[in-house]
């Protein structure tokens, strides 16, 4: 049963920003309800970046009306002028009279701004209710908006002994129909999804997001350090959406012009004979890609885990045992950690059961931060 | 809140044979809950092997007033003098007028004989209630009546990408301690442990049971293919339980001779260089070992399941990560399956989470069965 409370209102402007992951780009996602003599008078959720901020839907589906009323937004209300005029005036210029906010802009610059603006125009502003729900739905942003590099989620589905597939390469299929259908959710929720040539050459995947319903295809983010990729790879040709090699400096020009020529971005990073991964988030981030989902196999996988470039493990068990040992590829290949209290250690963990798949998902806890249990922005 | 039928009697009769697991050897765990003008009148559980049954224990309770009840037990009451008369004529002998029992005997040569005997003595019989909860209960009992060898417990605690220790082989520790105290209850609940030669030179363990109120231990039983044990080790001289080295006949007659001088049980299974695994099994079981833990290396965890010796198989997750490829030792290593759908796959999929460490646990398919899904005995 319902108690009709603060909260009551907050968690469904929640809901509505919960809903709209994976279609705002590198904004956050943000809901608003606006309540005025015990009845909701205007629901707004952000839609897309550029165009108008929950608190401005919701306002006018209120259609001036809003003298007097309760706003309940999922997000500190912006100050300034960016995109759009700032949500803070136009609360005061409406006449809200209370204001509670699930939690504070994670930009330390411009934090607490919205805040006091609204105080200084005589409205009651409560901060913090629903704040963890509310800083986990915002987690790409927040890592994009502190650090310009990517919320990278690494995603893998494995069998019991950790093997991406048999010692022959085959992985059709490891995980079940409901462990692959969340998949496809995860790519709209995320602006890149990253795999190694290895994978592109073995499986000629699209790494697009087919659901019940269409979803939003993401970039599709190529590491190949030599350019072996084929031109005729369905992620070159099959124009369905952007695709980005990440390649080195010793890598062959003539691929390289080739595929610019096939209309491919090519970003060169480190001097091989290795992609530099961490140069790889730079400048993926200055291209605005905010989120990454890395399908890698076993090394690439690595290397992100190793280099503290993963912010999000979501691992996907079935309930097989394919054995093969060092022939058949495991989840996490890199040199690894002498000493078990030194094993890279998810924080935060949740399992989910799906039929006879688990899904075990956590962060991973920063190096050198691991007596802590420190988190990642 | 209660409801007060058949299955709440019946229940609390389950629950005393369920608490009674580890402490009857091969015989099954057995509950008796007796009933008479609304009240128990009588509760008896089979507690060791060759002492009083189920139904005996509850009728010497009810001391001679049993006539007219209703008597509700876990198992088909016995027909036949084993190490104690037939319970089927103490429940007729005492006036007992209906019994309602959970699951048949397993034993087809005697199934239903209890049954039989009780009808023909116009006393009312249902049969079945309960009866998953019953049989899973006994399944290590059914499995040795059916077979005459151990049902076997594959344990592993692993990281999440299949590491039994670090590539230096550091393992202290993998899980936490809600699993590790997991472990011993699953150590009381076998009548044997089992171990490569490796885990003894390695760690030395005792392989005994270590709960907050004290268990039973079980017998040690180390596979050692060229009998390699040091003979100084825990298992040889601490005397907390018996210990049975495995071993062929290729092992050096003087170590042989040396384990027997120092009261161990020696058993020759193969001519070598391997241990016949299946020959082992057969020979534990004329013991009287009706079920193992198996907390073996990887190399023993995957012959055993490789040759369908693995009758469940409990594998506890820790969040972590520690890398280092075939230097450090996986959960299962075994040639492997060259097709995914070929993968050795568990059924009745269970899934606990302890904290942040997870268990998934099931029932190997049978090769062979792998599309009908058909349990071992």
């Amino acid at each position: 049963m319902d108690t009709m409370n603060d909260e009551f209102y907050m968690s469904l402007a929640l809901d509505m920003a919960e809903r709209a992951q994976g279609q705002t780009g590198i904004n956050p996602v943000v809901g608003c309800v606006i309540v005025k003599n015990g009845a909701m008078i205007g629901l707004g959720t952000h839609l897309q970046r550029g165009s108008g901020h929950a608190e401005v839907h919701a306002l006018n589906m209120a259609a001036g009306q809003a003298a007097g009323s309760t706003a309940y937004v999922t997000l500190e209300p912006c100050s300034h002028y960016g995109k759009t005029p700032p949500c803070s005036e136009r609360l005061i210029a409406e006449g809200v009279i209370r204001v509670v906010i699930a939690c504070e802009d994670p930009n330390p610059q411009v934090a607490g701004r919205g805040v006091r603006m609204l105080r200084d125009h005589g409205i009651e502003v409560e901060v913090g209710l629903l704040r963890e729900r509310a800083l986990r739905l915002n987690e790409k942003f927040i890592k994009y908006i502190l650090t310009k590099q990517p919320f990278v989620t690494l995603k893998s589905a494995s069998t019991l002994d950790g093997k991406l597939a048999t010692k022959m390469g085959d992985s059709k299929w490891i995980s079940n129909g409901a462990a692959r259908e969340i998949v496809h959710t995860l790519r709209h929720r995320h602006q890149g999804i990253m795999v190694g040539v290895n994978t592109v050459i073995a499986d000629n995947p699209s790494l697009t997001t087919r659901m019940d319903v269409p979803g939003i295809h993401p970039v599709r983010i190529i590491i190949d350090s030599s350019l072996r990729i084929p031109l005729d790879a369905a992620v070159i040709t099959d124009g369905l959406a952007p695709t980005i090699i990440v390649t080195t400096e010793s890598a062959n020009t003539v691929s390289k012009d080739a595929l610019v020529a096939a209309g491919v971005q090519v970003l060169i990073c480190g001097e091989g004979p290795r992609v530099n991964l961490k140069e790889a988030m730079v400048k993926l981030g200055e291209l605005e890609i905010g989120s990454i989902l890395l399908e890698g196999g076993g090394t690439l996988n690595g290397s992100m885990l190793e280099s503290g470039l993963v912010d999000r493990v979501i691992l996907f068990f079935a309930p097989k045992i394919s054995g093969g040992g060092a022939e058949a590829p495991g989840t996490f290949i890199f040199p690894g950690v002498e000493l078990m209290k030194d094993a890279i250690t998810l924080q935060g963990v949740e399992v989910e059961t799906l039929g006879d798949n688990v899904c075990i998902s956590g962060t991973p806890v920063p190096r050198g931060n691991l007596a802590q249990g420190v988190t990642t922005p």
